[in-house]
């Protein structure tokens, strides 16, 4: 699969033409776990993981190279002073990453996960989309075809995280947009925004929506205009990972809006896609509602990171672990049902 | 501490006198998570844990020879037809792990947790609870000192499973005896129990209850009539590991009715404990509730063998991966807020 230099129209049309799910090993994986020695649906979402797993990578449920990709971008946002951390934090954090100092770092170390890290131009802020469009054309499209590379090195499930500061407020733009309601039902505290400064970040997402509505009904072009590069790569990283057939487990309420863009695109853009927790933010839960998902934990985190997709693919491990490993009636010599 | 041949009332006393958190270990995890790279609050669950398992380990938070223990037991009751499963099933499964064909083998070895299996007389079913005490005081006291002998070799994390075929008829006949209601709220479907031998599940549920109804107020006593050796193994573990300092996990919908005798007997018996998963039997939710928990996982399985107490040992671990590995803001050249 070539990635580089696709211009716009042909994402348009990746996206329109997405493969499906492979009937055959989701049969195979039904069959096997009839026999296993439990219960019928005793593993209750375990169960339902094997079977995605088999549906989407079109084999046996296994997750041997499990990969966080974290995507950092920088927002021109920030300018309107909506987070209480200064912009720098993004890059200082993409060395505490590279340094094994954060949070994901110690999750991928107790759960075997691999961990790259995108820094998206740190240096070169996007737009600041209260007055102008986050990204030209050309940038979103080469963000995104950057944002495919992510699986070059081979891996068989995705963790899709982020980190940025001031991508709260993108994040609430983009559900604004694409969700309606108000401002305020999107916007939540982020890193830590609240009174005047919360204040202005409600009005920031109000601002920007109100500038650009006349273009938001393309959901790239929203993506171009209300997004931000790391936005713009994990779309392009789910895309890639679907046509490679790579099960992709999204992180919190940042990566849940860059994936409703390409639900908003195709509405089975994101079947190869669990939600892997869902965050303290206010508004993600709503959000998750909004693609018609079930999030697989629920911690009260909210941190970004790729964290709550990584703890989820800590069980996403252990289902298929359970449906490859686990003994049938016949195997081990136990009792079926009366 | 010696755990041989107690009996009854020295286990009153026992009950009567458990420690309490310890306070400054407490106090230091908090004052590390507030330096830890991460906005306050950010991790979420994850935090509570590590100042949980800083509370009742007196260190700080560490999991590095967690365990799981599994009980397992056979029940008189199951004469009374209540479950599809023969009774047979019990030691079959008691082999498959010892063989590694179960769900709790795969499980344990994802997240690299300990594992013990402890079969209780499994050709000597306890008394069938309608028509008879399960168990003598005797037989009792020497099955929760056994049960103390869980942690023998040592673990600084316990997760407390069970197998048994016919035991959530007994853990159903304990909530029914501990917190009234009707019969049919505590019954579920087990194994798979449905029409006719769900029918029989709740009227055994009743007649027990009905049976012995005189001597339930005293949880030791409800113990011994209404439960079984794997029920009174796991309250004697969760005893012998809150002497011992060490944070447990509690598994599915038996695990928590032995662990809710102990709360009835003193209601901080439990402070020690987590829920790991709440199970997909229906009365789990409203057990967990009288304990004044929140489960960690809410997965929809019912297998018991401690699997969901397993898989929440696995968010454990990384929570204390976190609060451990972490780096400070200082330490990481991160700048806090503004």
């Amino acid at each position: 699969m070539s990635t580089s230099g696709l211009p716009f129209d042909d994402f348009r049309e990746l996206i329109a033409n997405l493969p499906g799910p492979v009937t055959q090993a989701l049969v195979d994986a039904r069959q096997r776990d009839s026999q296993l020695t439990k219960p019928p649906g005793a593993l209750g979402r375990l169960e339902e993981i094997a079977f995605w797993l088999a549906a989407w990578s079109g084999r046996k449920p296994a997750v041997t190279r499990p990969l966080v990709a974290i995507f950092a971008g920088n927002h021109g946002v920030t300018r309107q002073r909506i987070t209480p951390y200064p912009p720098e934090v993004t890059k200082q954090m993409v060395a505490n990453f590279s340094n094994g100092g954060a949070a994901i770092n110690q999750i991928c170390a107790a759960y075997d996960l691999g961990l790259k890290v995108f820094d998206l131009a740190l240096d070169y802020p996007t737009g600041d989309i209260t007055e102008e469009a986050a990204l030209s054309e050309r940038d979103c499209a080469a963000t995104m075809a950057f944002g495919m590379e992510a699986i070059a090195g081979g891996t068989d499930l995705l963790c899709i995280g982020e980190m940025g500061i001031g991508n709260t407020t993108i994040a609430a733009a983009i559900n604004y947009a694409l969700y309606g309601g108000t401002a305020q039902e999107w916007v939540g505290p982020g890193t830590g925004s609240e009174g005047e400064v919360l204040q202005r970040k409600i009005e920031a997402v109000e601002k920007a929506v109100e500038l650009h509505r006349d273009h938001l009904s393309d959901p790239l072009e929203l993506l171009r205009r209300l997004g931000g590069r790391e936005i713009a790569a994990m779309a392009g990283a789910i895309l890639a990972a679907r046509m490679e057939r790579i099960p992709v487990i999204i992180d919190g309420y940042v990566a849940t809006a860059a994936a409703a863009v390409l639900k908003a695109a195709n509405p089975a853009a994101l079947d190869h896609c669990l939600i892997g927790h869902v965050s303290g933010e206010p508004g993600h839960m709503r959000a998750i509602d909004k693609l018609g998902k079930t999030p697989l934990l629920a911690l009260g985190m909210r941190l970004g990171e790729g964290t709550g997709a990584a703890l989820a693919a800590g069980i996403v491990k252990a289902a298929a672990a359970c449906h490859t490993g686990m003994a049938t009636f016949e195997s081990a010599g136990v009792s079926n049902k009366d």
